[in-house]
């Protein structure tokens, strides 16, 4: 008998919802700009929120009760749990999941135990991934929860905590793989400092960006195919973390000429951690090129730590997803829900709750996006904006046609006196509500 | 008669100054570490919250009340501010000086009318400079006051802007050169944006990127000898601004080859806005090899703008100071006070008393450090902390002597199993302590 | 002629607002729960950041260059100041406008000047009420922006400032009667400190305390059926503001006695920057027994000041409406747009667009809370949640029927062990979202 | 053998510390202001952070490996734990302990095993007082941990879980009577709310304060002489607190007529947490009355959670300590030590560390406090900027001598035009660090 066996199947839109569990507008199948509603949104479902976290926080023990945390076999109870959450994922209809290695498989008591152990349950996953017609948006590895990654995994102070994490990245990036992951992530756990009194930051880096060539290097070498992803975090656990937001992020990839082989895997509980909208960590990278995936949350305006709360902000999203949209939409990207129900929530369904308010959030997003992108007035509004650099004297200016002494001449020559033109915000946000709410 | 006669004759170390203006711990000709204070600090008064600002706030008009800011003949009273301003500086004994075009000379009607009112008072300032044996360590150019850069200077959507931006740079570089300046600052008043809904991050960063190029080009083709400086800061005026901190910065000189050529002038209200430590952005920007100079002041830890408060954390500025010790001092950089008198300070000896708190604390700093130096038990503890990464297996790691697979390999066959090692945060925070109480 | 007579009239919901100038959602006199929804809203336009606020900020000047800021006679210009504002309120057709006694009249070079010219404007207002058919939500006084009151109003080291502030209190109080005003607020713009190292507290919260209580007196006195209102804010201009929140705001009309008397005005923006939701400010201040009015605005969440956007925010505003109407709706108070358009948004016509775009997401926001209250599910919910405390066992312990021992005792013998039961935080928030999205 | 067997002694101040454990600046018994140094600071170690907590954090195990942490009869590791505790506070020469029920005693699967199993334990703590000299400061209850306290003890949706909550206290008082507790301590752990949509605010404020009157009622009835203290926090672990802070939990005892008999105890991690300087805090706290008591300890600036480090600026404390001098000093409360060392800092030896240099940096603070009580230059500069309040007109107004409009009258009549007087904050600071640095 599953965990999940007293919950309703899940309804789809049209159904009367109010007092069961449904979409009310998340229909994969529907078409938005020529494009099905589920390969746009690539969503994801994490493992280690739902189904590796009992519900704990640094106040107070578990109050979730899953069964397969209670004692017993490692090995037998990560087969119950890699049941749960592949029952899960078919009730809940997501196409694609995500893992640490030691979310799926137990850790062990040395790097030797950790392999078999890993390699046993990547032959557990891969016949759930084919049995429940689940896909792997991207694995990563678990280097911050071991006590030998207190003080950073690849920028450790000792090499041999920096061998450990390769060989945990080595077997993750061979299990991802194996099971078809479209991405392999690195976040970067401890990878900051505590306090700059026993740090020292160039040689940290230069660790952390060997770790990052020596990862690239090996994806080519095994021919894997997905993308390489950082995941910016201000601070936390650590008290400030080297891959603080993307600026940051991007700055590093181009000091170890890595800007072309690594993307940016965005949060949005990151990006206002680290004092931006998530809307600019979305825009920027796509600015620089680093644009990569998504993990969809939300963080508490008020409070200062990674919430990881579901995304429901139909207003915000729809900015997010208008940006995407405009570049493409994703690659080998998606959404992933980095998220955790509240550790009030412990009802098996509020695990429900949590996604499907989150994924009907973006499919509203997604359709509001649509309609934007579909008569784009803030493209013209721009285009209109910037125009003179797009005439002769503004392409002059950029394709080098003036020294700052000739430009300064011609100025004073023309009396040049130009008037500001009203930027009109407050049109443009009424624009974007109406796109929103009609 | 000046503004300043009723005030009293600074007093240096040694004197009862309980009652009167005096320095208690900061003494030019103090041998620190071999090299005289002064020049360790190259201390610069900066014109315009001192002879510029009126004390006037979002909330209130002007409590201030100087004699130049009453209406008048403008560059009459232009001449008056200078005068005011280098009896300042005479009397407070400090060795530099820093300025925008707009505070040493009225703005005037039109481009022509700004060159011909800076050009008369670079006249003035020189002879002054002469005479008052003070010299300037940066000169920059006010691009963010006019209306016309409501939009930005270079990032802004007309090119005609941008012209008037390239006028306002060629003429504060000129001047800059002409006065001896060490430095000429660029910072990004309005670069930046307050709403996405209507900005083109790339065009923006391409702007800019070809406006810096312009800078340096000039630089060298005028023969400037000083650096070129980018001052970070993450907001204020705009939502958004693009220099948002060092690792930003650094990105960006990245992105435009620029990395050799520019450096980082960094202020510590602007790293606490933008969530760093002052240490965290000193400590950043030398390890990044851009570290510039230093915009010396504070801001209120519980209030979210740009207060520029005078520095007076010796703790604070110790570890600031080491840092830049051990970085081998400053080059051509210094400590610019980027500090005003809060706007209840409304007494002409209030700027005494501003300027002396701060220069004693750096003073008290420099001394700490120095001890912090002589004996320097962090970089000790660094060496033996890092120890590994100096001995074989660290070095060939980082040298590039393994792959992913192959020190994998090397790490389940050694069984590795790292022990951490404490980091000792608590015991080198009372080593610190111990430099600076005794 | 007009300032804004080239602007096309305002349209009503169902026209076509694409590229004109529309409300899309308000429409005065539809019914919702019964009631116009004018008179739900009672929306108010400010007189301060549309008509004085010329467009600079700290770092530059202003970008507006509205005709009535030129130079000339003051009161000339303050009645071609009204003219305008006037024509824009009965333009937008929002019943009501609040105002500080200086944004109406000259200051003057004295308090019987200030008198003198206040009593003249009130005059004009009078009519000009009367012709547009427009209300006076509220009155008060600007106690922050003369350089006398740098150092606070009621809470001022001299009790001379103290009285000059009670002077203008007493006029603007006098107006607001006169014209009909619906409430009195104060605002205590520099009531708090700087530093403490120059502030009695405890002198400073007895001067506001006796000043607040002046004015209740005085109201009484002079037969003023109008609520007085005070406008919570943490900081800013001020380091710390005395009215730093609801909560505090409480406490001090406790300590005086004044919890019957004087309730709050609060400012979203407020809200955020003292560290609070704009909705816990509303529940907090309901549930405290002291809600009075609103003035609605948004701040920038990545911005530590006042930006006093316009709220645009449905899914927010849904929230705050939803408390109100449960609370019963407006008594005196209303929805006053204590809003300013961008500096970059210099045309006339922003000022339509902000106000446009905000009241629509109010009405928007009403509809939708509207639907919340005629199901209540949040309230049935509630009901279920708190039913224990409902029963016997919870009213007794409520009303006294056990000491802390008598209640131990019954634990114990109980053997009491009671499981944790779901919040159901996502489901609800879900819920909220299928009222706002459908 | 014990724990810290390995370590040795602690020396006093005048060692050469360099190398080994010992305090530069704390020594018990030298006299300051008359009073000795142990009796002005009144030192607590508390039990959680250092004999409770292993080491982890929300991303990481335990790093620690304490022996009783290892499994085992719960009430045997409960007597090694206290054997290690004892034997720490002996060894670090503390005067004072503090303790939550749950941290000294195991929970049990009962409420019954719960009271006899703390009641064992209180006898073993009985002796081990008495054998080391050591007394307790305060106890408190854990109403957090348990999960059934998930949505709050005293404000939770179910009476049963107030019942629990109210046997935890019940005992804990007993225990802290019958162990010479100078206070009792309650810490409104999960007091808050996680949403307001599932949160009635008034139900939940009236229950905390019957909840608060029982404890109050039952300290009287059993005779405890000691002070009832809450601790304010602003939020974490719930998104909002109850007990924000001291103005909130100020009002709230106004509100239940506690205000006579209940003080606070006042954390520097959550001041700042709030939003405020810890000075402000104790500053407030003293002006309105209900100062009782501190938890010494510092938050991270760049942090936006507790992170309970151990206080070491010199600056800071200073400025709370000279607040806490002119108050009188400390009646029942103390300064305790809610701090736990980094989770890096894994050596026992760091436990000692950490709390001699937060010491010494009090010791410090008391040394430079006292001389600015000797001759108290902020106190003077006060009475003069306040003196015309202490002079007729002030006291007039201040004993209800003048109505608003008489005074308003007598301010136009005299024509009053009081000047702003500089409030020197530069200079003030510049005192404050002369009395640090001398």
């Amino acid at each position: 008998m599953s965990y999940f066996d007293h919950i309703s199947p899940i309804d789809r839109p049209g159904a009367d919802t109010s007092s069961a569990l449904g979409f009310r507008h998340y229909d994969p199948a529907r078409l938005v700009l020529g494009k099905r509603m589920d390969e746009h949104l690539r969503l994801a479902v994490c493992y280690w929120h739902n189904f590796v976290w009992p519900g704990t926080d640094m106040f107070g023990s578990g109050t979730f009760h899953r069964p397969w945390h209670e004692s017993g076999d490692p090995l037998q109870r990560a087969r119950e749990k890699a049941d749960a959450a592949f029952d899960f994922f078919k009730r809940l209809g997501t196409p694609f999941y995500t893992f640490h290695d030691t979310d799926v498989a137990p850790e062990g008591g040395s790097l030797s135990e950790y392999v078999s152990n890993l390699s046993a349950m990547v032959d557990v996953l891969e016949a759930k991934q084919s049995q429940a017609g689940v896909k792997l948006l991207w694995g990563t590895a678990n280097l911050f929860s071991h006590p030998r990654y207190a003080a950073g995994a690849a920028s450790s102070p000792q090499p041999e905590v920096f061998a450990c994490a390769a060989t945990q990245v080595f077997h993750a990036m061979a299990a991802t793989h194996r099971l078809g992951g479209a991405n392999y992530v690195l976040w970067g756990g401890r990878e900051g400092y505590d306090t700059l009194l026993n740090t020292d930051l160039r040689r940290e880096r230069a660790q952390l960006g060997r770790f990052f060539q020596m990862v690239v290097e090996h994806k080519h070498k095994i021919g894997f195919k997905g993308t390489i992803l950082i995941e910016p975090k201000p601070q936390e656990p650590t008290k400030h973390q080297y891959d603080y937001d993307t600026a940051t992020v991007f700055g590093f990839l181009k000091e170890f000429g890595l800007e072309q082989e690594i993307k940016v895997n965005l949060e949005a509980n990151h990006a206002t951690l680290a004092g931006h909208s998530f809307h600019h960590e979305v825009a920027t990278a796509i600015s620089l090129g680093v644009f990569g995936s998504i993990d969809a949350n939300r963080g508490d305006p008020q409070n200062g730590w990674d919430t990881d709360q579901f995304p429901n902000s139909v207003e915000e999203l729809t900015l997010v997803m208008y940006e995407i949209l405009r570049h493409g939409g994703f690659t080998t990207g998606g959404f992933n829900f980095d998220t955790k129900v509240r550790r009030q929530s412990s009802d098996p369904a509020d695990l429900f709750h949590g996604h499907i308010g989150a994924i009907d959030a973006l499919a509203l997003a997604l359709e509001r996006a649509a309609k934007m992108i579909e008569r784009d007035a803030l493209a013209e509004f721009k285009a209109k904006r910037y125009a003179g650099w797009d005439a002769s004297f503004g392409k002059q200016i950029l394709e080098g046609g003036y020294t700052l002494e000739s430009l300064s001449q011609e100025a004073v020559k023309r009396d040049l006196r130009p008037a500001h033109a009203s930027g009109q915000q407050e049109y443009l946000e009424n624009l974007v509500n109406a796109y929103i709410y009609g």
